[in-house]
């Protein structure tokens, strides 16, 4: 593995672990964070999506601007994910809880894949950012698949 | 007019207003933005209160950690405010499309103290978060009280 992704993995895994960030008041609150979260995360995705898929022109200034905010808000989601909270409608499936470590698996693969988004979208190429696009898209469905209902 | 006219023309304005960060596909999606911008700023905000309020003890690395979030996402929610969208629950007072200037300039004050609130938390100085959050905290209240309903 080379050094750069050893770091950006361990950077992530600190990011992922630390309960510094995950202090909310009322356990619904973190219910609501990670779903505002993921909202405000898939507004600024879907903008990079649409230039990703000629859906609307590319614009380098815009992919930079909207991948610097999935880069900063792809950390965030995860700590409302701590514990499983009865009570309030979510789509989130239990499954989420008993198969802990692999879901914090596939969180951390899509933070890696949105650091690489990001530097995609800084190159102005969008060769690249299709590509990046595309594989940051796949760690998305993958966790929607196994752990989001409808 | 109806609703379906009265939020196409909000999508128009949308579209005609923010060229670039602000593509909502639906005008609706705006505000939900907005609203989900500032809860999830609101918690990492009011982790730095109660430790500028003695609530929880001081530890710079959580303040840090905190007040990079909350400058990144200062940025955000604005977007949401371009235009006044009909039918969708919401506290926003239509005096902020009235005195759009007026209000725009207190959002410019808020993202400007809380930059000097991130730079307090990299100090690592107590007193210093205290000042700032006081200041920042400040703005946000000069604009609840003036745009936010009950």
């Amino acid at each position: 593995m080379k050094k750069t992704t050893r770091l950006v993995l361990a950077a992530i895994a600190v990011a992922l672990a630390t309960p510094a960030m995950a202090q909310f008041q009322k356990p619904e609150d973190g219910v609501k964070y990670r779903q505002n979260a993921l909202f405000v995360l898939g507004q600024h995705f879907g903008r990079l999506g649409a230039m990703a898929n000629g859906k609307v022109p590319f614009d380098a200034k815009i992919a930079q601007d909207n991948a610097a905010v999935v880069a900063s808000m792809s950390k965030l989601p995860w700590a409302g994910f701590a514990v499983n909270v009865d009570g309030v409608p979510t789509k989130a499936k239990p499954e989420i809880w008993t198969e802990k470590t692999k879901f914090d698996q596939g969180a951390e693969k899509m933070v890696a894949e949105v650091a690489k988004l990001d530097i995609a979208a800084k190159s102005g190429n969008l060769d690249a950012l299709k590509k990046a696009f595309g594989d940051t898209a796949q760690t998305c469905k993958a966790c929607h698949d196994s752990y989001r209902g409808k």
